[in-house]
């Protein structure tokens, strides 16, 4: 339920105003050597450092990530690697108010109806801090794509409508931050070098579980790969010349290309109407405006997100992939 | 890898030309009384029966389903639930030409790349004839979430880029039929009396496991819900005021709204640029036009595939979710 | 559920006097060619074919495999492989009388309380003759262990307590039989050749993960490996110096020795005290004498189905420790 | 492979004498108050606090609980718990002979065989310390159960032989403390209040689950349940009148009785034959007596650890019962 993968897994924990965030990684092969440049260099990214429109708070964070097994002098043992970030920075006194109100566009009521019992502070488990446990997730696999010759880089290339970067998508931020609004964008992750042979011709296509790795991400709305939902306008005669990378689930070992779309963070600083639970659980609606420091653009951070979830799928896959055919 | 869920499983078998398609369902209840008619119903609506545009082969074949166990005098058992659709129909003379052609847009290729061997006969596993145990498992699926009072309805939205069902989406769909061509299209879904409170908040979101059952069915290049990419174009204080059914990963109650773009079937009667093996495994490229009967748009018979997909998904969230907490 | 292994997955199906018995083997690799003769020859073993003291039905029942899918001209494909017994011999008739009692020694009554409904005929799911999909997936196991240069071998040592074979234990088995009892017996595993370095070092240790899949075959009621309980009354000076194949749950290359209790098949033909339930759900305790066919020593039938089991399991650890280290 | 369960799930991480040992809990329902009392007597126990015959190290360690996440106030959240315990006497020099040293009876070479990697330091993830994670999981599974009713209680019932307690236990720990050396012994585990219809019909019987569970504890050799090994020597007539617990691996609602064996501590004082593994990777047979803190019979902190497993067991399996049947 908190756990990503089988062969490759990420097993996550921590909530947003809580002691730590973290997570386990089982399944890593011994003898990787851990590239921490690389680990530090997709934290700051996650964080937007010197990035503009981005949460101060995101930005303040320090990440430290302690590993706290799996790993020997810098190499992997083969065990599980459990790693923690402390919560420095966290402000609940901020987020006070918030216990009886409902917020619009946050998970506050479906954990409500789903648990009978809510973390008020922060959103708990539905808060994008929740993503640092992915990306180190994420960092790990994408050394062991490396090893293999992949790579995945993913970058913002729309924002509320706008191809980004342009001076038109940073006027919209610019505004948006100005009104205290928020707004979308879309993701766009290139595979390059992907082996040959990989996914599961039924259930666990590798489009099924890109899809599912990348539709896990907090906010984002849709999933496409290769022609995507342009597909659907075109003739067989038109769409059967295009390598798409995959092809009846399985990678041909041309480049895949997938997108994905990210609503805007529902938390602004615009008078919203919400509904409010009083002590005895009498619900009413009001007028409210909400404090904290926020995202203009959840998705101009969400790269990194894309990038990690998808290495980690594609491990999972390879790994099975390997006891595909007798040698 | 050929089973679907973990607490109500599907697990799939057989070949599109081989000796028979069929399934296994693990994790069905005891004592549901298993309505028949709707699964010769949904069954008759894959086939595309009285349809336009559909495959002769696919309205010819018969599809009786024989359950092997699991199902006594109409009532299930709770021990796993076999069927057997035996191929009566496979014209595999009609593929013999295909042995050592890889046609473009299938999965020939990748097959060979994944298992070192392929099964030129209509494309094996990768064949929309694999849906049949897909729908049979989904027509169950669909009658336990009745008892909850969930509905599952999907429909054809969309051919070719025109609004379906139009005058100008037949002309198109005429159009190729004549040429020897193919179109794409979209579903859409709709879920109504959806139980709140089903989904897991981080990885198991219900919009991850909506996305990777969708995207699993033969064709689909692109899944969205709810507001999906017009999602990324929005501002968040418009955003926040829709409900699209899906919180944090967890059903809201809210009725929920999802769209799978499919691309043409890429199996056309023009003629084409194809990869060649010959004896040797020398690899040349040849003009080729393809023999067979197939479907102009493959989007038209996906509905009960879409249905059953996203009821076998909904069904193991549920599950999940009877251990939520304490009571 | 239903479902053993992960990598290398067997589902099986049907029920001991339904329509046919069953099962799909997931996870075999491409290009192995099937040996047939081996797959007969486990099958004769199971049915005990020639043998003393065995159930005239399970000599009687020719267990004709049909496979469904996933074989091609007797080679693997890396599909699943689906494959068909159907119940040839099963005289219902024999068990009407059944309908209304819970016979001592059965899950006849465990079956209610789990699933509120219960297939009187036999013994449903849990009769001997789900066997048989464990031995079918078990060979394909042993053939692909050969290959690695592995070999599993089980045969009956003991038979209520005295040595097998062995007069005495003739003479036992004899007396059981004219009295219409039954008896228990061991049955020791030998592995050979097993490679190195397979088993998980915490929860899927190599003895735990062969302790389920010996515990779950029918009448199973004690397992141990190597020196096994006699350790229990050992010094660490002498039980240091024993290699029993497995160290921290990880084989070490030597061979494994393990042991089955079995307890005798409750299937007796002496009157016995049995609750018995009447068309009103009232329960009454009466003498009862069972009719029917059944074995003497069920544990005699028994090694093929350990090997099968144990096959499964090691091929599943082997299959996850391809991925353990970084070439 | 370092997780324990599905719909209950321990994951646990951190080797003997790196910075920690921990683990998640995922799949615990919200709204259950965790009994911190409780948790603290198992840690208690497992430490062997105040008890003979117990390494000085495992007794003065503090085993200090941190939760990270998952309680708020002292009510599970619903999501995920992760613990931590910090390794606050590891003595690494003690270790610091082993280097080169491959100890009889541990598992040093089996994971340098696995790994191609190893941590001298106290056998690493193969260390009895690794058990304090299944505790803490354990104990909260026994809570979830103790509010169905179910008790688990365990107890060492044979020390080397001799039945426990008894003054020729006590004399023969005595003798082997003196002398360096180490002795075996028998657990016994009694589940009181069990519910019916718990257990999977084929492969997840309770006694395989259970079987699993047990022997995945370090230095266990045999399990039996019931009348064990002792029914292999029992007639049909005899055994038919025994509830076991089980029936056709499934729960009757009888109380269960489960034994574990576990062999001697291979950790003694005595002089023994190992390999010694040197700079250049050649190996050589030497004469060593190891230094360091351990136990004399490891089965008597066991009891706490075999309840824990047998908890955790249960509440996957109770789980899946929830939906075994329409209501």
């Amino acid at each position: 339920m908190n756990t990503f993968g089988d062969l490759f897994r990420l097993t996550t924990f921590g909530e947003s105003h809580g002691t730590a965030i973290g997570g386990v990684i089982d399944g890593c092969p011994s003898r990787l050597t851990i590239d921490m440049e690389l680990l530090q260099t997709d934290l700051r990214r996650r964080r937007g450092e010197d990035m503009s429109f981005v949460s101060s708070r995101a930005q303040s964070e320090k990440d430290e990530v302690e590993f706290l097994s799996g790993v020997l002098d810098g190499v992997s043992e083969g065990t599980p690697i459990a790693f923690l970030i402390r919560n420095s920075d966290a402000r609940s006194s901020d987020y006070e108010t918030l216990r009886s109100v409902l917020r619009p566009g946050h998970a506050d009521e479906a954990y409500l109806l789903k648990y009978g019992i809510r973390d008020h502070r922060g959103g708990g488990r539905s808060s994008a801090r929740e993503t640092i446990a992915r990306v180190v997730g994420g960092s790990i696999a994408k050394q062991l794509l490396r090893a293999h010759g992949m790579s995945l880089e993913a970058r913002v290339v729309e924002v509320g409508g706008k191809p980004y970067p342009s001076s038109e998508a940073t006027d919209l931020l610019a505004g948006c931050a100005r009104e205290g609004d928020s707004v979308g964008g879309v993701v766009e992750l290139l595979i390059q070098g992907m082996a040959a042979g990989v996914g599961e011709p039924l259930f666990d296509k590798l489009q099924a579980v890109l899809a599912s790795a990348l539709m896990s991400i907090p906010a984002a709305k849709g999933f496409e790969y290769g022609s995507g939902f342009a597909a659907a306008k075109m003739r067989g005669s038109e769409s059967n010349k295009i390598d798409d990378g995959i092809s009846g689930g399985i990678s041909t070992g041309a480049d895949i290309r997938c997108r994905v779309a990210f609503k805007p963070t529902p938390s602004i600083h615009k008078p919203q109407t919400m509904r409010v639970i009083d002590a005895d659980g009498r619900v009413t609606e009001q007028q409210i405006t909400l404090q904290g420091r926020h995202d203009v653009c959840v998705a101009l951070r969400a790269p990194v997100v894309v990038e990690a979830m998808a290495a980690m799928a594609i491990v999972n896959l390879i790994n099975k992939h390997n006891n595909d055919s007798q040698k």
